[in-house]
C-alpha cells in the first residue's frame, strides 16, 4: 500500500529522469532505474536494454541523439495486482524549439535506497488517423 | 481542510485529464469529472457543457479537433472560502510541434470515489497587448 | 527534516511562480520570494537582482520581454548539509508557438508564511557540442 510520501517520492523520480538524461549525468542513472530495469523505446522506434548497465551504455552511446530537453509531466501513479505503475507525459523539446509529446508506462519498485523505476516502455504520442491535421 | 494526500490526488486527477483525453478515453471521464461538472471552453473559443454526458458527448464530437497531447503543469490546490479551487497550466502540443499554452481554473469536490472536477474554465494564454511580439 | 507536506508546498511555490509572472501579478511576487531572495539569471543572459523589490522592478519594467508562459516540470527537491534545493525544469512557450528549455537551480527557506524561494539560477538549456543539431 502506498503512501503519499511513497507517491511523491515517484514523482520526483519520474523527474529526476529527464534531468539526469538532459545533463547526461549516466553514472547516476541508478537514482532512478533499479539494476534490472528494462528500457523500452521500442513503441517509439528505439531499442529495449534489459539491465542498468545496458541502457547507459545505449543513452551514452554515440548514435543516439538525444532531445535538447525531457519534460515530465501528467505523472499519475497507481496500483494494480500489487504492482506499482506510473503512467506519465514527457515533452521532448528539439534544438530548433519545436516539440514531440510522449507516454511513459512504468513499472516502480521499492528498493532499499528508494522507489527507482524497474520497466520504462516509451510511446509517441502520434495523431490518430480519426484525428484531423493542422 | 485538505491534507497533503488530498493535495496530491488533486494534482494527479488534473494530470489524468490529460491522458484520458489524448488517448480518447470518453468512457473514464467520470475518473476526472463529478456528474455534474460544468466544463466552459468560451474563455478560449470553446463551448459550455453543464453535465458529465454533455461533455463526453462534446470531446467525442467529429467538429472538435483536438491537439495532439495535453500536458499539464504548474499545478497550485487552494482554498478559498470553504471551496477547493486549482489553477493549473497546460501546454497543447500540436500536430506540427508547436505549442499552445493553456491556463485552468478549476472546482474541485470530493466524491466518495476521490476528488473530481466540478467546473474548469479553459483560458488560452495570449499575448497582453503592452507584450513585445517575439 | 523535510516531511511530505513540505515538499509538496515547495512543488506548488515553483509551481506559483509561472502564474504570477504570467499574468504579471508582481504585488503578489512574495508568495513565491523571500524578501532578500537572490534571483540570478546571468547564466541565462540575463540580470542578477538581490531582493525581492529589486527583483519585482526588473520583471515589471519596460526592458525586459518575456516569453508568453512558463511552464514548471521535473520538481525535485533535495536537502544537501541542511539547505533546502530544488531543481526543476521550465518551458518558456514563445509568441509563435516555439520553446525554450530552462533549468532552475533554487534554494528554499522556510518562512512564517510558507515555503519560499530565497534564491533561483536561471539556466538556459543549450545543446552540448557533441549533439548532434537537428
Amino acid at each position: 500500500m502506498l503512501d503519499v510520501a511513497d507517491r511523491l517520492a515517484i514523482h520526483e523520480v519520474v523527474g529526476l529522469y529527464g534531468h539526469l538524461l538532459d545533463d547526461r549525468e549516466w553514472s547516476r542513472l541508478g537514482e532512478v532505474f533499479t539494476d534490472d530495469a528494462v528500457f523500452d523505446g521500442r513503441p517509439a522506434g528505439g531499442t529495449v536494454t534489459r539491465t542498468l548497465d545496458e541502457l547507459r551504455d545505449h543513452f551514452s552511446g554515440d548514435e543516439l541523439q538525444h532531445p535538447l530537453a525531457h519534460h515530465a509531466t501528467n505523472i499519475v501513479v497507481y496500483e494494480e495486482s500489487g504492482v506499482v505503475r506510473v503512467v506519465s507525459k514527457g515533452i521532448a523539446v528539439g534544438y530548433r524549439g519545436r516539440v514531440g509529446s510522449i507516454v511513459y508506462r512504468d513499472v516502480v519498485r521499492r528498493t532499499e535506497a528508494g522507489w527507482r523505476l524497474a520497466e520504462r516502455v516509451v510511446l509517441l504520442r502520434l495523431p490518430s488517423s480519426s484525428d484531423a491535421t493542422e
